[in-house]
C-alpha cells in the first residue's frame, strides 16, 4: 500500500541549514526539524563511541573462556549494572533482548505458561483459560500478542478502555476487570501518542493487596516503559511491577532492549521463548550482541546521570511549543494530550489544528521543515485513518484526523520550535488557499 | 560454576607483538594468536564502517514516512538484497532476525504450527504429534528446541545419529526416519566442531521425491548454515532447502542473523513467534536494527565477492597447520575431523594430541599465545567433559578429552601457524615434565 504521507525534501531544502536537532544526522539534516523523538531517537555521541569501541575491541564470544571472551563478558556485565541502575533494579533483574517487541512478547508468553504450570495436571480441564488484563491503548507488541492469544484460544483478554476524561487506564477499571483466572496485568507506563502517564503505582498497590488474599494464582504486573524511560523517573521497585520493558532506541541508545524482571525465576516466573546456547542464564539464549549492549549501558548511564536536565529541557521546550501554537492558531488549536489532572510526558504534544483540509498526514506531507508523525511509526502505512488511540481517548473523529504527534528531544531548542510553528503556519495557509 | 580453562595473559605477554590475526583487537592483541573463528569472528573494517555510518546517518525509524525513515528503509533493503545474493535467494526470501538462535527456533516453531494448521479440526484428536527429524550433532539452538518440544509433548523428534565412519548424517538414515507425521527435517550444513559438511543436497532431493508422493503433509527442509557461510559456497535453491539459517558473527558480520525462507507464506509456511508493529512483513516485528542490518549486508557482499579467496587461503593455512602438527607431534596427533570421503570446512582442524595429561582444556589454559577452544563456545562452562559431538562421531573418550578445535580465519598466516604449533609444543613439554 502506498504511504500517504511520504515526504522527500528537494535539494533546495538544503539551502537553509539548521543542524541543531539533527546534529548527528549528517547528510539530510540541513533545514529539517525533527520532532518525532517518540518514534525513535538519534544515538548520543558517547553511545556511538561505546558501540564502536566494542565492535573493534570486544568482538570475542562472551562465552569463550579466554581473555577475548572475558573482556566482552565484563562489558556486558557493566551494561547490565547500568541498565539496572536506571530502573532501580539489581543487575540480576536485567535480561537483554533484541528489543521491546521481544520483551513484551516474552512477558505475555511467560504469564500463559506460568498459569498452566501453577495449576495441577488434574485441574487443567476445568480451570478455564488464563486471563490477561491490558488497556485499549497499548503498543502493538502487547495488543497484537494479546489478540493472538485470544484468537488461538490460549487466553482470555480484557482490554480496559482508557477514561475519556483522563486518557488513563483508571485503577478502579483495572481492578474491576480482575477474575479468578487473571494471571497478568500489562499496562504501559506512558502512551506513545498522547504521552499520558498511567497510574501504575496505584494499580500495583491495589493488585498486591488482592494478591495477598488470593490462594492460588498471583497476578503478575507488567509495564511497557518504552516511552517513559529517559523522559521521567522510572523506578521499577517503587512502581511495584514484576516486569518492565526497556527499549533502547527511545532513549538515545541502539535498537536493542531489555526486560527488567524482579528476581527472575526466584521471585518472578520467566519462561523462555527461545532455546539455545544458555546465554542470559537460559532466559534468552543467543550469542550476545556485545556492541549494542555496551551502547545500551552507556545510554542508561547517561539517563541516570542527567535525567532531571533532560526532563526539564524537554518540558520547557514543549510548553513553549504549545504556547506558540496557541499564539499562532488561536482557537483552532486543540491539544489531544491535555486532560485535567493527568500527567503527561514532558516531551509530547499531540495537537490538532482544526479545519476541513488540515488532516495530519496532509499537513505533514506539505511541511518543508518539520519532521513529525500522526501516530506510532509502525502505523505509518495506515495513511489517513485517524488514530485509534486518540479515538479511544475520546477525541472526536474530525479532530483526531487532524492530529499531529510532535515529540521533542534533548536538544530541541526554542529556535527549532519557532521554525516548526512557522512551517506549520505557512503550510496551513497554503492548504487553505489552494482549496 | 568456575570455568576450567580461564586464561588471562600477564603483562609480559605484550612484549612479543604479532598483531596479524588480531588486527582489530587493539588492547589485548599483542602476542595472541586467535584460532577460534568458529566461535566468532572479528568484524571486517568495511563492516564496522557500514555500521558506524548507519549509527550516525540512518537512525530514523524505518517505518517513518519522511526521509529519515526512507533512508533507513533503503539501507535495509540494500542489505536484504546482499544477504539474499550470498545464499542464491531473492530479497523477499530474507527475514532479518536477532541471530541464529532466533532463526532456528522460528523454523521449528513454524513446523509445529504449520502441522496443526494443515490438518482439519476434526483430525486433531487422532493424528498424533508432529514429527521432526534432526541429527545428534546439531547446535543447541536446534537440539534444545527439539528436546523442549518433546518434553512438552508438542512434537516427536528423531535425532538421527551421525555415522561413526563419515561424521555425517547419512541420507539413508534420514530417509529411514521419515514417518507419516514428519513435518520438518533440520540438519546443519556443517558441524561447528568437526567441520564435517552434511549431504544436504542429496537429503533434499530424496525428501522432495517423497514429498511428491505424500498427499497431506509436505516435509519442510531446513539447514542451519551458521558455520558454512563465508567458508564454502552456499546456494539455498541449489541445496533445495526451504529454510536456511544465517548467522552474522560467523562471517565477520555483527551479532544479528537472518532466515532465508523460499517464498515466505506463498511457497513456504512461516509462523511468527513475535507479534508487534508489522516490521519484516509481520514475520518478525520490532523496529529494525538498521546499523546491524547494514553491517550484515556489507559482510554478505564481501562474501559474495571474495569467497573463493577466503576459502583457498583458509584451506591452505589449515592444511599447513595439520602438516606442522604431524611434523611436531608425529604419531601422537589424532585428527578428529578426518573421515574418509567426507568434505570438511576449509578452516576447521579438530585435533587431539595424545597423552594422559594433555586434556584439551588443560593444554589451552597453559598456552601462552594460542586462543582456541575445546568445542562450541556456549559449552565453555562444561569444563573438562569430552565433547558429546566428538563422542557421537565415534571418537574414543580418551581421545575426545584431548580435543582442540582450531579454526583459522581469513587473515591467519603461516607464521601464525608456526607460532601456535610452537606454543603447543612448549606447553605439551611443560605439562609432561611437570607430571
Amino acid at each position: 500500500m502506498a504511504k500517504q504521507c511520504e515526504h522527500v525534501p528537494s535539494p533546495k531544502d538544503a539551502a537553509h541549514a539548521d543542524n541543531h536537532t539533527f546534529q548527528h544526522y549528517s547528510e539530510m539534516n540541513v533545514d529539517r526539524i525533527y520532532m518525532d523523538y517518540n518514534a525513535t531517537t538519534p544515538l548520543e555521541p558517547e553511545v556511538i563511541q561505546a558501540i564502536t569501541e566494542a565492535l573493534q575491541d570486544a568482538w570475542g564470544n562472551p562465552s569463550s573462556s579466554y581473555i577475548a571472551g572475558a573482556k566482552a563478558k565484563a562489558m556486558i556485565n557493566q551494561s547490565r549494572e547500568n541498565v539496572a541502575r536506571m530502573v532501580g533494579g539489581r543487575a540480576g533483574d536485567i535480561i537483554f533482548t533484541s528489543g521491546g517487541t521481544e520483551a513484551n512478547n516474552l512477558v505475555l508468553h511467560t504469564a500463559v505458561e506460568h498459569f498452566w504450570r501453577s495449576c495441577g495436571a488434574s485441574e487443567r480441564g476445568d480451570i478455564g483459560l488464563p486471563h490477561i488484563i491490558t488497556s485499549n491503548v497499548e503498543h502493538d507488541s502487547v495488543k497484537l500478542v494479546a489478540e493472538h492469544l485470544q484468537t488461538e484460544r490460549k487466553a482470555d483478554v480484557t482490554f480496559v478502555p482508557v477514561s475519556r476524561l483522563t486518557g488513563r487506564a483508571e485503577v478502579e477499571e483495572v481492578v474491576a476487570a480482575v477474575r479468578p483466572n487473571t494471571c497478568l496485568i500489562s499496562i504501559m507506563l506512558a502512551n506513545n501518542e498522547t504521552g499520558v502517564i498511567m497510574p501504575l503505582q496505584q494499580i500495583c498497590q491495589r493488585i498486591k493487596s488482592l494478591n495477598r488474599k488470593r490462594e492460588r494464582l498471583r497476578i503478575l504486573l507488567h509495564t511497557d516503559a518504552a516511552q517513559a524511560l529517559g523522559k521521567i523517573r522510572v523506578d521499577a521497585p517503587e512502581l511495584g511491577v514484576d516486569y518492565l520493558t526497556i527499549v533502547g532506541h527511545k532513549f538515545y541508545a541502539p535498537r536493542i532492549g531489555a526486560l527488567y524482571v524482579r528476581g527472575p525465576a526466584t521471585q518472578t516466573p520467566l519462561q523462555p521463548m527461545l532455546f539455545g546456547g544458555g546465554q542470559e542464564r537460559n532466559f534468552r539464549p543467543g550469542t550476545e550482541n556485545t556492541p549494542m549492549i555496551a551502547g545500551l549501558g552507556k545510554a542508561a548511564e547517561l539517563v541516570t546521570l542527567n535525567l532531571s536536565d533532560y526532563e526539564s529541557n524537554m518540558r520547557s521546550v514543549r510548553l513553549y511549543l504549545e504556547e506558540r501554537l496557541k499564539a499562532v492558531f488561536k482557537a483552532r488549536v486543540h491539544f489531544n494530550s491535555h486532560y485535567s489532572g493527568t500527567d503527561v510526558l514532558p516531551n509530547t504534544c499531540n495537537v490538532s489544528i482544526l479545519g476541513p483540509t488540515l488532516q495530519g498526514w496532509r499537513l505533514l506531507s506539505n511541511c518543508t521543515r518539520l519532521l513529525a508523525s500522526v501516530g506510532a511509526a509502525c502505523h505509518s502505512d495506515s495513511g489517513n485513518r485517524p488514530s485509534h488511540i486518540l479515538l479511544s481517548c475520546g477525541v472526536p473523529e474530525e479532530v483526531a484526523a487532524n492530529a499531529l504527534r510532535l515529540s521533542v528531544g534533548r536538544a530541541t531548542s526554542r529556535a527549532d520550535v519557532d521554525a516548526a510553528v512557522e512551517d506549520l503556519r505557512q503550510t496551513v495557509e497554503l492548504l487553505e488557499e489552494s482549496n
